[in-house]
């Protein structure tokens, strides 16, 4: 049995733990082949392969990045896509095929899979915005690195009395938002599932400093004000001239700045969030990930993928995980109003 | 209404977390009053009391340790131990406590409850090993610990071509040593749900000799050799004349040495794997718990302990949390065996 | 004898462990009294003061911050301010003043002493750009927390085949970029003292993509391209309508997409350089500081602080700290230019 | 030109960058070809060699250990052996070697240079007891390491109110034990240098519970107390039957039990303070030692090794290098007094 494994989409702490999981369970324990696919899709797709085996997979656990590479590139959007996929399948002999990534890379398997291909999935989402699996791995390792942050803009914001504003990662889901706000003690987390009322958010700002704090607002970078709080001139050039939306975090400073007249600062974590050694959970669920994923192969369960259910692996039809957003409930959201202001 | 809380038995990163959540939810949303006890069960014995507001849990969110202290002062073993905390409670006009703390601490709440008190209880060990809840706060920041101690090993194993034993906790249950393991990729992990075999320990060194890379065994403080693989001399006193027992990690290192004839370096994390700063896991998880537990007190579900399943915060009996121990499946245990050697 | 003592200026890990050494020191082997003086010169100036003994300088060693808070509040620039500091410090029977603070608040210092008041200084400056000494505490750990921050975008940068620009701090003087960028293997590091052409950063991001890596870009806040380089729009308002200049890490990241046709994305860490725990590094120097001051003090050894020469703590006049900033030089900078592109 | 390298003795932080730093600039600048040397002295001794070039240098920065390999193979120790290595040297067509180790690696290199090889050396020790030079690389790393272990000790001995010895690096200088103790903020710290007095240690111990903390005793591994405070027993074998001598830190704890009856815990961090990535601080000295190794190299500066003073890189000859080991002066060591007890 040869066996092809891909990356795709955006980087996440744990994805070279699971390629080792899967190489040394496939190798030690059924005697499979592996063949690596370079860059996502694009390796099946344009042939573009790597040898994948034992000695490709030593001392990579706590690395981030991908030894596979990654990209966006999708089958599915090229003419003759599948066709060109499946071939290349065949020229390399490749008998099942192991996808890990998000909602598009598995999206892209679940249609491989109806066309007959043999696909595991494996979930990979640094938000942890999906439905079929209580955790990705990637999301812990995100949520620590922001909670760290959080954690050293306190003493700073009491010192200078200053507002800080910390935007994190999370277009759709707040999820980051959350766990690190929770886990940080900040004093204003606002997500992407609803929109913030900048009035609510001065007057928690307001409460903080009349008890003689200064409050650290935590922003996702998809949340969003109430309609008609936020004005876009029509001319949307900055200063240097060229054509761009300043991030909400930045946007957030300002406007804090101008309605409650004390000063702010924000800080973007950007990609920090997303690179470097994964953390313990997370090597540990994407170990496990990948020694499961081998499994469902072994016994011949394509179109799944595999999931965290409490502390259990679990399979789930792949067709599920690209059903359903898994966002920020209301009410999980509201179990922590106490600590706002 | 005035709540009573009180921590009891080993330093637990995340016991801070819980108190916070505890205190402002139920001084914010439900208008109690909160006293705290000091040193666990030691507080409502002796009536050690010390106030416990908003101001108190200021800023102890990130803090390892406990505001209130610890102690393993356990009043079923004193004489007229319940009465006398019933009385005590009486006096200081307290209509329901929260406890947080192991199997004794809350062996003692499961008694008082039946005893008529109105008890909530907070599940805590380090050692994960409690059977009504996926996970217990503190565990995450002993593996995050331990894992970093692994990774810092890995590349002066190789440099010295030397065998490096870690020891870490884990008296019963191997959860922080299997964790920790799988996470920095230790090449043999000892637990004490299953005596190991010291050839195969030796078996598994020399193989990664072959290969020109040196091995990480991982033990917890608990795990034992077969039935005669340890010899202990009659005359159990070190070389210093004091009467001692040399960790099972120091053991393993000059046995090893022994048999192998390679040198054998230990590491014995101790006390650093349960104090300091919480990882983000342990305060988001902890905060929950708080929070919860303040609302099983409003429900007046008393004799309930609140526990994670998979994502969720429930209630479970407080007897559950003491029937069973929760160790290391031999399943999941030989889940991880292509990794070793 | 009584000692004050206060702190000025902006946030720097640190100023706890200097205080610290400070009152133990003083109180143990001298035993001096402390009084501590609120937010910088405002303290003297307003005569707000705080106790300041054993006690509150207990298990503050590893907080960020400082215990006495801190402003920009300068007395020379206040009517009357040098004589209402004096008085305050008659008033209080101040025999002596400890002033820990930058080229500001150690300017206060020296004039105040040509006008007889008995004061030591402290420097203290994130940017270590002091002349006077080898180092200044709290810049090890902003350039740790920089570093570390590099060291997750490498990854990514790969994975992504993108352009990372980290904004990190320095106004006037590169020191933070430069170590930071050099301990984290940055590809392009542009400074203050030096102004960059955006033809040869483009060429450096070119060189490092054709052998097939991303460029990670480390940037001081006070970068400037060469004169021309950046239009600045007459209208220098931003996208929502806010008076506000980007800052320059953002600038780049799209000026090099716009040039080069390479993805850029931005991190700007900010405050979290400037808070937070300090480095063992800068609590040993912090702490040091903190001793031979109030030896200084004991000396009667008034208009000095003290410096870092080596691994000696010497005094200086306190006049030599605001003579000359201490900016990069060139040739340190030249050294550097094999790790470029 | 071809230059050899090759890293001698135990593991440090560091020395991939130094290597990294002298291949960069060797090849960039000076158009040098270079070969690596495997396992210190033994690959010229044995003609063990490696390629060494831009491509193997790659990503090597923020890495633990060596890529060349390590030894303690002393050629000065072998029959024939500066002829052996003089001869390999003339086979591989070797123009210059640089050498990075500690005292006898570089105690080797002295004397090849007095037999008319042309040899640069790089001082490497993780206990910085190199009279020549104001840091090593790895020292700031392990000391960073300890400091971190000792601030999360803190709280669990508050919480336990027990002891609680750490033992860290240093057989002959203290220099690790003192900066840490001093950065964690310990209760005692005991050096090598000067023999300890159990009455004295007793009593800070004791002075700490009064005032209600729990004490941190910080133990190098080569401290030892007054002549006749240590009993050893004839029979110096441990409860297993093996012949050992306990640690001192082990040894400390029992005795500190027997003495005032307190619980006494015991840390031995043995390896992980000289594995893993290295801190800024050690990266930034090793990149610039590596830089100015290969520039004395160009000016055929033989016979000499790079060092710090203050914050210069200069050259210094290679005999100083070995002449006298730096301790801890008592002067020093008697500055931190008032945090003892």
């Amino acid at each position: 049995m040869r066996i092809g494994v891909l990356t795709g989409g955006g980087d996440c702490p744990g994805l070279n733990a699971v390629i080792r999981g899967i190489v040394r369970k496939g190798t030690q324990l059924y005697d499979y082949d592996f063949l690596g696919f370079r860059d996502g899709w694009r390796g099946p797709l344009e042939a573009a392969t790597t040898p994948l085996g034992i000695p490709e997979v030593r001392g990579i656990l706590p690395l981030g990045g991908t030894i596979l590479g990654s990209s966006r590139t999708n089958p599915l959007k090229v003419v003759d896509g599948i066709r060109r996929v499946k071939e290349n399948l065949d020229k390399y002999e490749v008998d099942a095929l192991i996808a890990i990534g998000g909602e598009d890379t598995l999206g892209v398997a679940a249609t491989l899979h109806e066309h007959g291909v043999n696909v595991v999935g494996v979930p990979k989402t640094i938000d942890n915005d999906l439905n079929a699996t209580d955790y990705t791995f990637g999301f812990d390792t995100a949520v620590n690195i922001a909670t760290e942050a959080i954690d050293r803009l306190h003493t700073t914001a009491e010192s200078h009395k200053r507002v800080l504003v910390i935007e994190v990662m999370g277009r759709h889901a707040g999820w980051i938002a959350l766990h690190s706000g929770i886990a940080g003690g900040a004093n204003v987390i606002l997500i992407p599932e609803q929109r913030f009322d900048m009035d609510r958010v001065c007057a928690w700002v307001e409460q903080r400093f009349r008890i003689n704090y200064a409050p650290i607002v935590v922003v996702a970078e998809g949340a969003m004000p109430l309609e008609g709080q936020m004005m876009v001139k029509d001319d949307s050039r900055d200063a240097f001239g060229h054509v761009r939306l300043a991030g909400i975090g930045e946007w957030l400073a300002h406007e804090i700045e101008a309605r409650t007249g004390k000063e702010a600062r924000t800080t973007v974590l950007g990609h920090i969030q997303r690179g470097g050694t994964p953390s313990a959970f997370d090597r540990w669920l994407a170990t496990r990930f990948g020694l499961h994923a081998v499994d469902a192969v072994h016994d011949e369960d394509f179109g799944t993928m595999v999931a965290l259910r409490g502390t259990d692996i679990v399979r789930v039809p792949l067709a599920e995980a690209t059903v359903r957003i898994k966002t920020v409930d209301p009410a999980l959201y509201a179990e922590f109003d106490v600590f706002f202001g």
